[in-house]
C-alpha cells in the first residue's frame, strides 16, 4: 500500500470500531476493497466474514474477487469454509458455475459436476428461486455423451429422475419445468408418456399451488440482510414478523405430506434461511431446535426410532452451532441446550455445556452457576449441587445471588434449615456491603418465623459498618414492616425513628415525616391516602429515590 | 327569583358540579350573590362556607352582606360559627369593627369591647399584620373615660400592659408602637419613663429583629387561598414549600425563648394559619399534632405535667378537628390519631376512632380493618384481634387483604399455623376468582416448605372454575418458579407447557415460546439475555401485559 488512506475509509473504520455491525460502514470498505489488488483486499474480506460469518452476500463478494484473479485454490478453500453453513442460493449458484467452468477439462468432470448438482439440490433445492439449478442440472445430464442403448437408457433414467423430483418441488417457474418434462417424455416415447405424466400430475398440481403460497409467504423477506444483533428498529421488527410468518406457514404443512421427515426438512430449511439473517436472535435458534426435538418425539412415537434419534441429534447440532458461532455468549442458548441434553439424560454433556460457558472470559457467571447448580441437584442430587456451589464460591466474579440460590435450595429442596443459614452467613461475610443480599437473608429469616433471630439479624446488619447509610434504607423499611407485623407500638415507633434518623443523615429529606409514616400503615397494595395526597406529601419522591419501597404482594 | 338564570351562572354551576372546589367558578357565583338581595344570596353563601369551611375570605364576604343590611342577629351567629376556627386577620378585624359599631350604645360596651380585643389578641395577636389591632386596642383603652386618680391609674396600668405586650410581639410596624410607647411613658412620668423603657428595650430589640425575619419567612404566602384538595400544580407546590419554610422557621425558635410553651404557641399559630390554606393536606395536620405531642413530651420531661397534659390534649383536639372537618375520609389521619391515643393507653378512644371511620359509608374499609386488627392484637391480644377480623368478615365490602393480614398475624404473631391455614381457606371460598389472593395464599404455603401441600394448592387453584384463564397467568408463573425451585426437569417442562397452553388460550401470544422460556431461568434480578435480545423476542411485551412477572428480590 502507498500508506495513504482516504478520509471516507478512516471514517468508516471509526464507525466500525464503535459498532462492529455497522453494515453501511462495511459497504464503504467493501467497495474500496473491490477496487484493490486481491493481496491488499484480503485482510478486509477476512475481517468481514469473521464479523458476518453467515452472510452469503459477503462471502460471494470475497470469492468473486479471488475468482477474477483465478486463485482457484483459494476459491476452493473459501467454498469449504462457507458453503455448508450458508445456504444462500446466489452463493451456491456461484459455486456451481465455478465447478462448471474450472473442472470441464478434468477426466472426472461428469462425476464431479453431477455430484455438485446433487449436493446443491439436496441443500438448496427447496429454495423458491431454485428453478435455474434444476433446469441446468437437467440440461447438463441431457448433454452427457451416451454411447449405446444401455448408456442412453441410463441417461434417460437420470434425466427423468431429476425431472420427476423437480416437478413436485414448489418453486417459481415450476410450470416451465412441467412443460419441459411433458415434451421430454413425449420425445422419448409418446406411447407411455401420457401414463408417466398422468402419474405425476396430481403431485405437480399440488406443488404448483404450494409454489403460489410460497411466494406469498416469503414476499417482503430481505434474504440478503446480514445478521446483526437485535436493534429493534421498525424494519427489523417487520422482517422478524415476516420470517416467523414464513416459518409458521411451513409448519402448517402446505404440501399436506404425511411424511413427518419431509415436513421437518422443509421447516428446517425455512429456519436455516432465517438464521442467515437473524442469527443474533436467540429465539430463532431455540425454536428451531425445539421444533426438531418435537419432530423427533413425534417420529419416535410413530415407532421410527432411527429418524427420531437423527432429528434429536440435529437439534443438538443446532445448539452446538449456536454456541460456537453467533450465540457464543448467550446464556439462554446454553441453558436451553443444557436442558435439552438433560432431557436426553446426557448428563456428561450438560456438565460440558455449563463449563464451556463458564470458561468464557468477560461473561457474568452468576446465573449460569445457579442453573448449573439446579441441574446438578435435579440430575445427581444435592452433593453434586454443592460441588457446583463450591466452584461458584471460588470464582471471584460471582454475585450474591448464587449464595441465595444455594441457601434456598438447601432449605426448600433438602429441607436443611441449618445449612441454609450457614450459607447465608457465609455470604454475609462476602457481601456485607450489599443491601440486596441482606434483604434476601432477612426475608428468608423472617419466613422462619423466629422473631428474636430475625430481630438480631436486623440489628447485626444495620449496625455493620460495611453497609453505607445510603444503602440501608431498604433494610430499615423491611425492619419497620417486620415490627409493624409482630411488634408493639413502642417498637414500631422506635424503629421508625431510627429509620428517620438514618434517612435524614443521607439526603435532604427533611419535612417528609408524614411520607415516611405511610410505610407504617400500608399493606400489600393498600395505601392510606389518595394518590394526589401521596404526591402532595412527597411520598412518590421518596419511592423514586428508593428511600421507600412500593407496596407489593410480598409486602 | 325571576326564574331566569344567566348563562355564566349556569356554566359556573356546571363546573362546580364537576369539581366542587373550582374556586374560579365559585367567584362567578359570589359576584352574582353580592348583587342580589340577601334572601336570595344566602343559599349560595351557605353552600360556599359549607364547601370551604375554613376560608376566612368567604366567611367575610357572607358576613359583610348581612352587615350591609344590618342583620345583626345573623351576623352574630355567623361569627359564632367561624371565628374561633378561622384565624384570618381580616375576618377578625371585621369582627372587632362590628363590635365597635354595634355595641357602642350598650351600657356594657366598655367591658364587651375590651373582652373582644383581649380575645382577638390572644387568638390572632401573633399575626405579622396585627399592629392595627394592638394600636386600636391601646387607643380604645386611652379613650376610656376615667374619673378620679384611682380610675386613672387603672387606665394607665391597662394601657401600659398592652403596650408592653405589644412592643415585644414581632410584627410589622412594631417600631411605631415602640415610639408611641416611649412617648406615652414620658407623657405619664418623664422621671420613671427611662427606667421602664430601658427594662423593655432588650426584648423590643429582639422582637424587632424577629419581625424582620418573620417578614422574610412569610414572604410570598398567599394567606387568602381557600383550602382545596392537593392538585400538585406548580403554584400549589410552591405555596406548600413556603408554608413549610415558615413553620420550620418558627420551630427554630427565633425569639430564643426558653419557655417551651411560648415556642409551641407560635409554631401552632403558624400551623393554624397554614391549615386555613392547606386544610386538605394530611401531612400538615399530622405534623401539627406530632409537634404538639413532642412539645408535650418535652414539658413532661422537664417536670411540667400540667402543661404537658394540656398539649397532649391539644394534639388530640387537632386530630379530632381533622376527622370532623376536611379530613373526614382520610384514613391516614385516623390511623395516626389512633396510634397517638394508643400511645397514651386510651384504648377505648382508639376503638371509637376506628369505628368512626368504619361507620362512614362509601369508604373502603379494608386497610382500616387491618390496622384496627393490628391495634387490637398489640393492645389487647389475639382474641380482641379476632373479634375485629370477625367484624371485617361480616362487612361485605372488605377485600381479600384482611384475610391475608389475619392469617399472617396468626402465623407470625400467635405462631398458629393451622389457624392461619384455616383463614386462608376461608378466604379462598370468598375470593376464589381473585388471583392476587391466590398468590398470597400460595406464597404463604410455599414458605411453609411443604412441597406436596404447595403442589396440591396450585392444582386446586388452577383447576378452579372461578379463576378465569386471563387471571391465572400470574399463578402459572408462580407454579413454574416453584417447580423450577424444587421439581425435576420433567415437572418443570410440564408446568411450562400447561402454562403456555393457558396463555395461548387467552391472547394471540403465538410465537412467544422463547419469551416464556425466560421465566424458567431467571433468578432474582438476573436474566439470561441482554436487554435488546429480550426486547426482540417479545419478553417485555408479555411483562407489560402481565403475562409474565418481572423478576424481583422476592422471586
Amino acid at each position: 500500500g502507498s500508506g495513504y488512506i482516504p478520509d471516507k475509509i478512516v471514517k468508516a473504520e471509526k464507525r466500525i470500531q464503535a459498532y462492529p455491525f455497522d453494515t453501511e460502514a462495511w459497504s464503504i470498505l467493501i467497495r474500496d476493497a473491490q477496487m484493490k489488488k486481491i493481496e491488499d483486499a484480503r485482510g478486509i474480506y477476512e475481517r468481514l466474514v469473521e464479523q458476518f460469518p453467515n452472510a452469503g452476500k459477503y462471502w460471494k463478494i470475497y470469492i468473486e474477487h479471488e475468482l477474477r484473479v483465478k486463485n482457484f485454490e483459494r476459491v476452493e478453500k473459501l467454498f469449504q469454509r462457507c458453503l455448508i453453513k450458508v445456504l444462500n442460493i446466489e452463493l451456491w449458484r456461484l459455486y456451481l458455475n465455478y465447478i462448471k467452468e474450472t473442472k470441464g477439462s478434468l477426466p472426472s468432470y461428469r462425476e464431479k459436476m453431477a455430484q455438485a448438482y446433487d449436493f446443491a439440490l439436496e441443500k438448496i433445492g427447496m429454495d423458491i428461486m431454485s428453478y435455474q439449478i434444476w433446469a441446468e442440472y437437467i440440461s447438463f445430464l441431457k448433454s452427457v455423451e451416451a454411447v449405446g442403448s444401455y448408456a442412453e437408457n441410463q441417461r434417460i433414467t437420470a434425466v427423468r429422475k431429476v425431472y420427476q423430483r423437480g416437478v413436485t418441488n414448489p418453486m417459481i417457474n415450476i410450470e416451465l419445468l412441467w412443460k419441459d418434462y411433458n415434451a421430454y417424455e413425449t420425445s422419448i416415447n409418446s406411447l407411455i408418456a401420457k401414463k408417466l405424466i398422468d402419474d405425476r400430475s396430481r403431485e405437480y398440481m399440488s406443488a404448483r399451488r404450494v409454489a403460489k403460497e410460497y411466494e406469498v409467504a416469503t414476499r417482503g423477506l430481505d434474504k440478503n440482510n446480514p445478521s446483526v444483533p437485535p436493534q429493534n428498529t421498525f424494519t427489523e421488527v417487520k422482517q422478524v414478523e415476516l420470517w416467523k410468518k414464513y416459518i409458521a406457514w411451513e409448519k402448517k404443512n402446505p404440501l399436506r405430506s404425511e411424511d413427518q421427515t419431509v415436513v421437518t426438512k422443509r421447516v428446517m430449511f425455512a429456519y436455516e434461511q432465517c438464521l442467515l439473517c437473524l442469527g443474533h436472535h436467540p429465539d430463532i435458534w431455540i425454536e428451531a431446535a425445539a421444533y426438531l426435538d418435537q419432530s423427533s418425539k413425534i417420529l419416535i412415537e410413530k415407532g421410527d426410532q432411527t429418524a427420531g434419534k437423527l432429528f434429536a441429534d440435529e437439534a443438538a447440532a443446532i445448539y452446538e452451532r449456536a454456541i460456537n458461532s453467533l450465540m457464543k455468549k448467550n446464556m439462554l442458548i446454553y441453558f436451553a441446550y443444557a436442558d435439552f441434553e438433560e432431557g436426553r439424560m446426557k448428563y456428561e454433556k450438560v456438565h460440558q455445556i455449563y463449563k464451556k460457558y463458564l470458561e468464557i472470559e468477560e461473561v457474568e457467571p452468576t446465573l449460569a452457576y445457579i442453573q448449573y447448580m439446579k441441574f446438578a441437584r435435579r440430575a445427581e442430587g444435592i452433593k453434586s449441587a454443592r460441588l457446583v456451589f463450591k466452584a461458584a464460591r471460588e470464582n471471584r466474579s460471582t454475585q450474591f445471588h448464587v449464595f441465595v440460590a444455594a441457601a434456598l435450595m438447601e432449605y426448600y429442596c433438602s429441607k436443611e434449615k441449618n445449612i441454609a443459614l450457614k450459607i447465608f452467613e457465609l455470604g454475609l461475610k462476602r457481601f456485607s456491603d450489599n443491601p440486596e443480599y441482606a434483604s434476601c437473608y432477612i426475608e428468608f429469616m423472617s419466613h422462619l418465623n423466629e422473631d428474636n433471630n430475625t430481630r438480631v439479624l436486623f440489628e447485626r446488619i444495620l449496625s455493620s459498618e460495611n453497609l453505607l447509610p445510603e444503602k440501608s434504607t431498604d433494610i430499615w423499611s423491611r425492619f419497620l414492616s417486620f415490627e409493624s407485623q409482630v411488634g408493639d407500638l413502642a417498637s414500631i415507633v422506635k424503629v421508625e425513628k431510627r429509620r428517620t434518623t438514618t434517612i435524614e443523615k443521607i439526603q435532604a429529606f427533611s419535612e417528609k415525616e408524614t411520607a415516611l409514616l405511610i410505610d407504617r400503615y400500608k399493606f400489600l397494595g393498600l395505601l392510606p391516602c389518595a394518590d394526589n395526597e401521596l404526591k402532595a406529601i412527597g411520598y412518590w419522591d421518596l419511592v423514586k429515590h428508593h428511600v421507600l419501597q412500593l407496596p407489593s404482594v410480598s409486602a
